[in-house]
């Protein structure tokens, strides 16, 4: 793919605004927006990476009998602290982190690699935990794990445990799945409560006491996914909820697809507790991480039956509609009429919410 | 796949051993191999992961016309240090390193995943050269790297920056190449001299001067191997040569194919630079990490041919027959005929010659 005409090949303008790597260049907000921008993409610039989805989409599509293999390939690495918090660890997070990504290229999540950067002197009583909830949570997401790498770096130069996995998974739809194939009108689908992962992470790591624990989300949605497509529901996009949580998610999609949406605060589903912790500790749950949760795109005809599906499946239950595609917009703006009736923009983060939180 | 019948769940004599991880974990040599037998594999075991091979190979074989998909799949991190060493860096490590991983499964490589791990505080200059180096790798690889992900650690718990790529190639044979396809008098061709990524690295991180600058042999062998299987030799195994070198390759190789290898000492080219540094520093070259260099196991009567093509090849201008399979051998004893004529054992590293040179 050609680069930019104005492409900095040099990159000096993100040198001179940035010499040094921010937390903030990996929180999923607009700084790693800029990074991948303006260093990233122009160096490996190709289609699929422009694309801007979850995964890129692989078609060996040269069989003389017309069918074709359509394959998903998405990567992630997961440095998560702590390594174990309410809900979940790094372990279970690596499988379905990269298993839902698969999902949300419209695929069956098949083969997973992991990468272990281990740090020395990680006790290796917590490396077998790490591993054995991989292979619990491969088995629940029906993947195996097939091909693997084991580093050590020294004491001091790591933190623990780092896991890398990289997916493939069946294209198990016809459809665009990409913000490409959104269109004015869409109903945007979300399958649960957000907030919780980053709340749970945010529990564990301060050592902070609520009234009940919050618990993270972090499962597997892949089976959900498959059964909207299954039921043949047109589904223009899907998106994870992780980094930078709802609001990135959406604002990501808008500009990407040059359109507006209109969320309403009040269909928003947001479990108390974690209101009530957001609160406290001055966090918008809107950006606040999940890693079980997911928005669907669909056209208004096959919302209510999208609905139904999701909410008949576990993770699906409290599936609720919470906006709209409303129309073109140059830079993809999202807007939330808020609980009292007023409106406000959702922005894409600046800094950094939560650094480190998958 | 079963687990072994005395597969202890727990790991518990391993902790017991080993109650943290040590730098050697990651080494390539007998701890790595005894963290993978009793932790890892019994994990996620299936047969792909027990084949020991450098990837995966998958296949899609559900196509009516009979031609199948056939794809190898692999992946690995790169957190060598430094960053910079004469002859590569660690852009250029994390693609060739997968790119040949894809090649010893017999696969033309296509497509890279990468996954950043960056330390807080890393230049942002650094950052673009490794990509750059990364970009002009994938180039000559005749790869695309078509998915991502960026995370960004607290300064203090990474190094720097550490990289996983995972890549997927398309099986360009209908070979069985792996360590189960070996056979007893086997000839054992290697591509060129050994030793020098080692030595670039020690050097580069001792700041020692030798009177030549020692450079990497970080390259792509993908086409030299392409070429071989384009030729219609018979190949039955490959190995690229990096953590632990020629001698842990081999033991490795013949440990799962439970066959002995005896090596002609005088036959295995290494440089007279990297043999005294070698020296110097204590290091045996056979165990010394090379980024460029691979073997193949190929029957006596294609060797010849084997060994034109190969000399036919800039990356195997040096190509020559360094050994044989000599027969059954119940732990793969890899034996080597000295310069002086006497024989030795070459063993498997027990600890780590040489920490993070990959």
């Amino acid at each position: 793919m050609a680069l930019p005409p104005n492409f900095d090949r040099n990159c000096s303008t993100l040198i001179a605004d940035y010499p040094q790597i921010l937390m903030a260049h990996g929180g999923g907000g607009r700084l790693m927006h800029e990074l991948l921008e303006k260093m990233i993409l122009p160096a490996f610039g190709n289609s699929m990476l422009y694309a801007r989805h979850d995964g890129a989409l692989l078609d060996f599509g040269e069989e003389a009998s017309g069918r074709r293999t359509r394959l998903a390939f998405t990567t992630d690495s997961y440095v998560v602290s702590p390594l174990f918090f309410p809900g979940g660890d790094l372990g279970a997070l690596a499988v379905y982190g990269t298993v839902n990504d698969l999902a949300m290229c419209g695929a069956r999540p098949l083969y997973l690699s992991v990468g272990f950067i281990i740090e020395e002197g990680l006790l290796m009583e917590t490396l077998g935990r790490v591993i054995r909830s991989m292979q619990v949570a491969a088995g629940r997401a029906n993947v195996q794990i097939i091909t693997g790498d084991t580093k050590v770096v020294d004491k001091g130069k790591g933190d623990g445990l780092f896991i890398n996995t990289a997916g493939i998974g069946a294209v198990a739809s016809e459809q665009a799945i990409a913000p490409a194939s959104l269109e004015t009108g869409d109903v945007i689908l979300l399958n649960g409560d957000v907030g919780r992962h980053g709340m749970a992470i945010m529990a564990a790591r301060e050592g902070l006491a609520f009234e009940n624990v919050i618990e993270s989300d972090c499962d597997c949605v892949a089976d959900l996914v498959l059964a909207l497509l299954a039921a043949g529901v047109r589904v223009h996009c899907l998106r994870d909820l992780t980094r930078g949580g709802l609001a990135t998610a959406l604002n990501e999609i808008a500009e990407t697809a040059r359109l507006a949406m209109a969320l309403v605060e009040s269909a928003i589903p947001i479990r108390e507790d974690v209101r009530g912790a957001c609160e406290i500790l001055g966090f918008d749950p809107l950006y606040v991480a999940c890693e079980g949760r997911f928005v669907a795109f669909v056209p208004p005809q096959d919302a209510e039956r999208a609905l139904a599906i999701m909410r008949s499946h576990p993770l699906g239950a409290m599936a609720c509609d919470v906006g709209r595609v409303t129309g073109p917009s140059s830079h993809g703006l999202v807007t939330l009429k808020t609980q009292i009736g007023g409106y406000r923009i959702v922005d894409m983060l600046s800094g950094e919410q939560l650094p480190r939180i998958c």
